[in-house]
């Protein structure tokens, strides 16, 4: 793979990937660029120059070439919050006057599910549904607009098939957003043969684009003329430059940006993106099951496996001091992330991870519990 | 003032500041803090150890120190755009049911307009109404929940009075949400003070944040329980790390924020504020003034001056060849801006201009008004 692209920690295994993705050189050096070149030196000009105004559907293009959608189908935009209202709100404006639900995950990604409860609050027409992941879409009502649904399960890893869950949608009646924040970057995906139609997701994780990364949002282009946008900023204009009084929609996804981007952690996105675009994402997601079979066969099974055989890029194991278990770890030299209640997720990136790291990885973990010295300690700190 | 603390064009005066104000130096040393040291080396736990999490509030209190608002009822987070969005659907739906108008200006600043449309789209009880600039707040009808205004006309600069047209809404039972995008950081504003409820601005222009820089929220205290997020996303809640399945908002203007900020383009922010801090509010207003005053002296009346006395950071200059006689400018080494069909810009920021340079400013255009060589030329381009 590409390990030296990256910086990483000395002396660690980053098993983080999932939550935070490390640097890249490259991202580290064109963030240098906009900032100490562009903005410094190119001032107001480098939004013609430098080529700032059309980051956002130059970069969306990028992430549409990894993810096998078309030019003109990804924006990137905002946050994945925001995304998931920009596109929710403009899918039930498109759907039949019967159609009012919103059906979301009984324990769906909480940002997720807030961002629905706060637009049904806004919109008293929409309803909401909740349904356990595995009945998602198993017995879709006539009512039933929209289904919100993770590819990746953020707890346990578990990934769903997006093209077999897209098409018995479909055949209900109703349209899938689906969120792709664990997925990219960590699996292969081809949303044009998929017939994915909605789908956001997340820059800072597997695509390692920085520290609250802008989001991108893909919508199929058989559905451009029809979702208008409800945040109708002035980057979703046609023309956005022309100071025109009415809001026009762009023809395409540009649609569905809004306010203007942050350009230096948009820079940072954008060498990161293309980095990735250096690995087919079919080779990638077959060295993240590599990874993951190497560890969990040097694991032994000295912690349970929480993660079934369909899954995406991390592996969640099971314990009852798990809290006091990750903190032990990172001083041992591995870095992983808890979630409550009893829950270690490991992720396995594949740009910049090899067998040696994650083989070495579950030496720590056995070493560690055989240790038991850190058992019953206290911990406290914000989860990250 | 402290122009040793920006990079400066050499051999150019940059009277553009009301467009994306120049880099301080000390911005440029933050993003690369936060890209190559807290990122690069400090990875996830930088969201605790660099104090990434609270960013967006303790921001927010350094932009609200500016401006006269209390502790927390200022947020960092997302666009303009998208901000105007989130409070303006917030005020409607906190406003008596008979009151579900919209005012806005018939000419205003074009996104805000368009977000306004997008909203009502989305939310059918809500009804827009324009007026001019000068009627907006002159004869408000009982139906009118929400007042949206510009301190600042982003054309002549013509500025109004905050504090007396927040009363005479008041009064006639009606909200305003301010937009300060072209007032802060090269106006005097006390928004406790004066009375504001509501408002929302800009991080680029004159606080010179960085290009796209994220923007703020302000809340007044009295409002924080009235009012909600229509973008409820887990950056709002009350607790984001304890993964909750309901929303629960925090209790001030933290609950304005959605999804997850853009790391290294709010860091920028962060030090652009902390130098806008060294140097009181009132003291850079008066140093606007004296830089107009100057720049009008030398000019001795070689352009007609659109700007009223009443005016904020920048000054609006009417030429039938405006966009040639803006290029020609550039050429001759000061840069200011063109608002079609027939408006120059030039912007007075008061922390890194001094006189000479205005005086040089106002030499160079009589020099090439008088030169005529660049009339009737060509040009083509989008505006900045």
């Amino acid at each position: 793979m590409i390990r030296d692209a990256f910086v990483l920690p000395e002396g660690q295994i980053y098993l983080l990937g999932h939550s935070l993705g490390p640097a890249p050189k490259a991202a580290l050096a064109a963030v240098e660029r906009a900032a100490s070149v562009e903005w410094a030196h190119g001032l107001a000009a480098s939004w013609n120059d430098a080529h700032w105004f059309t980051a956002p559907e130059r970069v969306g293009g990028k992430i549409g070439a990894l993810i096998g959608a078309p030019q003109g189908s990804v924006i990137v935009a905002d946050s994945v919050s925001v995304n998931v209202f920009k596109l929710a709100a403009a899918a039930l404006r498109a759907a039949p006057a019967d159609r009012r639900v919103i059906l979301i995950e009984d324990e769906t990604f909480p940002t997720d599910g807030y961002v629905i409860e706060g637009l049904a609050r806004l919109a008293p027409e929409v309803q909401i549904a909740r349904a356990p992941r595995d009945r998602l879409f198993t017995d879709i009502s006539a009512q039933i607009a929209l289904i919100l649904a993770s590819q990746i399960d953020f707890r346990t890893g578990a990934a769903f098939d997006v093209g077999a869950q897209t098409a018995a949608a479909r055949r209900a009646g109703a349209r899938v957003l689906w969120d792709l924040s664990h997925s990219i970057g960590a699996v292969a995906l081809n949303l044009s043969a998929m017939g994915v139609e909605l789908a956001i997701g997340c820059g800072y994780k597997y695509l390692n684009g920085g520290p609250g990364a802008p989001a991108f949002t893909f919508v199929a282009p058989h559905l451009f003329d029809a979702l208008e946008n409800p945040i109708s900023g002035w980057f979703g204009h046609a023309a956005p430059f022309a100071f025109e009084p009415q809001y026009r929609p762009a023809p395409d996804a540009r649609r569905f940006a809004a306010g203007t981007p942050p350009i230096l952690s948009l820079a940072a996105l954008e060498a990161a993106v293309d980095l990735a675009l250096t690995v087919p994402e079919q080779r990638a997601a077959a060295h993240v099951a590599t990874l993951q079979a190497a560890f969990l066969d040097a694991l032994g099974g000295a912690l349970p496996c929480l993660s079934p055989a369909a899954r995406g890029g991390h592996l969640a194991f099971a314990h009852p001091e798990a809290l006091a278990l990750k903190t032990a770890l990172i001083a041992a030299g591995l870095i992983g992330d808890f979630r409550p209640p009893d829950t270690i997720r490991f992720g396995f990136s594949p740009l910049f991870l090899i067998e040696p790291d994650v083989v070495r990885a579950a030496g720590i973990v056995r070493e560690v519990l055989a240790a038991e010295t850190w058992r019953g300690a206290a911990h406290t700190g914000v989860v990250t």
